[in-house]
């Protein structure tokens, strides 16, 4: 991983530091056609592109409850109690985040918000190589939460048309309702448009490839969706009494996901920068994933040398990375100061793998930046909220002049004239 | 206005009830050119565009104070007064909505939520025609009472390069920083990279035009937006107990807005429904507005006739409208049955425009069905929420086990081996 100094500026740690994560246009014709052919043709189509894309064919895409059975009995019995162990304390953290409505009342009058779980909603969880139970308790478990009734799942099979045991063992867990085995743009499609077999749902969240992205980007509107997730990133933030070789692992742990994850460090350390280099070496052969790691970090890994560790907060917060790691000797101090970000992990022991997996906190969080403005997944994401007003025939005389005086303003005569009329003789 | 039975299948009734807000696909090619435009070339494309759409050369894009002055001046002091009392009612019932965040702790280890306002945002203002400064406080508030430092305002200037003088009330009165004169698709551009002039946001909210609407969407993921709202739409849900009279009045107040506004009744009386006719065609002469009433009660109005209440409040929770106003003979009760809407507005003394003007509710809300999983505008729109976790060497060996279970079990051997590395020996 290269080092460089943060006043470098060339492209390469421009394009590393300004991850901006905006759709791409060649997949948009393809999952346009997709979309309409679900919504025209229904089940035939899904199981048309489910033939197609999966390599496999279905006449039905609800899992069974056998199927749930079986996928029990096939599970480690360690793996479903530390999703156990991890649904407590997702949901611990999680119901802190329930919101209630409130009411202000006088005398012949009141505001309100009500604020009501969605009724439906969908989750994409991927499939494949890529299957992550985990994912299925941070997107269901919120919902749950939120009280939503119809918590739906869907997720690709494989060619034999199944779908990966511990994902059925988390969704069961978590209180899904239904799972259908469907993936790609066309699962997408069919939540937002609904088919004989698979509900419409009122909003769609959960991570996907860029098929999935863009087919949830155009359907929104139509159903309401979370944010468009982009590649993984970490930022570490360290000073020289930070653990390289900590931090080497940690970089790893980031960049094993996808080639186009970013792992990054920030230090005023040179002598940390180097030896993080040379802990990487010495640990990357073990890795599994090695060529992916390699290739993240060509791509996407810095080691950025600032002046003072001030310099190296200011970058952070330009950045607004999904996570941050603070390595420093006063990490809860430090992290302080940092107001972008999706998630904050401090101290030495406190990779990001905790919030992964342990921790509760919720593992889906804006990348590309979007921390300046978004935030994780939670309860809130499935509820909404109505505003009530009652005012008697008293109160709107108390805001008659209000009311006609900013209608009359604004040229909205009709506004004005639904509250004088209310006021006229025999009425 | 026509008057359908509910069981109606014709494709003009579906055109009504199924109302929804897909962007339009003609004015994206030009709306990306603009973005490009002033991406590249800053406030010179953004003059070239405001000469071009807006008819006026400006060179300084910035109100100064003396024009601030100016219009507080050249505004009835009525106007003013009456803007005070609507930002008193909207501070009221907004400031509840703030969210504090919260902290678990236990020996050795916190999860957190911490919550910040957005460091910077834009509010789009339409100007020209249809100048409300009632828009200006809906959207301000509640960024000021999020705490957010910088509300920057862009609107269209008039021919003259001015703008109108009671959003510049609006604006000062609200807390907004800065206001500046552009409008467009070049404005959102603006907003979302910034010029030498005109800052870049992290957010940008507000309504608009298709250009308007199209912009936000396409930068949408390089800053944050609110909704894409559609056009405005009233639902009336009456029994026989309701004054036609006033049905009228608030169906045509729903109509001014545009030729696309949607306004419908509800019943289960057919002779209140003759009565709402009767009624339109004795009021809609005295409407300044009657053009636009006409045309948007031709496309998209209705009285429709339901069996009982009961199908009548279904029909709405499948129509998810913005605005429903219920007046019948226990309306409080009827209202609570309705699940999905922007806002309720209950009893004959409640029109729409106590919302838009008056009760301190934000008048900002879900269109065309999405109040199925959608809110209204509030405080929580301009805050987010940044995660933080501290595990000590001790936490994370009780939590080791499961995170290394949970890691291998998804493939991600170097998410397991980022916990094992900081037990070996040695570390």
């Amino acid at each position: 991983m290269k080092i460089y100094q943060s006043t470098d500026q060339s492209n390469q740690l421009n394009k590393i530091i300004s991850r901006s994560n905006l759709p791409t246009e060649q997949v948009e014709k393809v999952v346009k056609e997709i979309i309409q052919d679900v919504k025209e043709n229904g089940d035939l189509a899904v199981s048309n592109y489910t033939k197609k894309f999966d390599g496999t064919e279905l006449m039905n895409f609800e899992v069974s409850e056998e199927e749930f059975e079986q996928a029990f009995q096939e599970t480690n019995q360690n793996v479903i109690d530390a999703l156990l162990v991890a649904k407590e304390n997702i949901e611990r953290f999680h119901i802190k985040q329930k919101l209630t409505g409130y009411k202000i009342e006088e005398t012949d009058q009141f505001i309100q918000q009500i604020v009501r779980p969605i009724q439906t909603v969908g989750l994409y969880i991927p499939g494949g190589k890529a299957a992550y139970p985990s994912t299925v308790l941070m997107n269901a478990i919120p919902a749950i939460i939120a009280g939503v009734k119809d918590v739906i799942m869907i997720t690709p099979p494989n060619k034999e048309g199944k779908i990966n045991n511990s994902l059925l063992v988390a969704a069961k867990i978590s209180g899904v309702n239904r799972v259908f085995k469907v993936g790609g743009a066309q699962g997408v499609a069919a939540l937002a448009y609904g088919t004989s077999q698979i509900p419409k749902v009122d909003k769609i969240v959960g991570p996907g490839n860029m098929y999935v992205a863009t087919a949830k980007r155009l359907v929104s509107g139509i159903v309401g969706i979370d944010m468009i997730a982009g590649p993984t990133e970490v930022v570490i933030v360290a000073d020289e009494t930070a653990n390289p070789r900590f931090i080497a692992a940690d970089l790893m742990a980031q960049a094993e996901h996808d080639e186009m994850a970013s792992s990054v460090v920030l230090t005023n350390s040179l002598s940390l920068a180097e030896q993080i280099q040379s802990e990487i070496s010495m640990l990357i052969d073990e890795q599994p994933k090695k060529v992916i790691i390699e290739k993240a970090f060509d791509q996407y890994g810095a080691i950025i040398l600032t002046d003072k560790m001030d310099d190296a907060i200011e970058i952070v917060n330009k950045m607004a990375p999904e996570h941050v790691e603070v390595m420093t000797e006063n990490p809860i101090e430090m992290a302080e100061k940092i107001t972008n970000a999706g998630a904050i992990f401090i101290g030495e022991y406190t990779p990001e793998s905790v919030g992964d997996y342990y921790a509760g906190t919720n593992h889906t969080l804006p990348t590309s930046g979007t921390a300046r403005f978004a935030s994780s997944l939670s309860v809130l994401d499935f509820l909404k909220k109505t505003s009530v007003v009652y005012f008697s025939k008293q109160s709107l005389s108390k805001a008659k002049e209000t009311i006609e005086t900013l209608a009359n303003e604004e040229g909205l005569y009709a506004h004005a004239r639904s509250v004088s009329i209310r006021f006229e003789e025999g009425n």
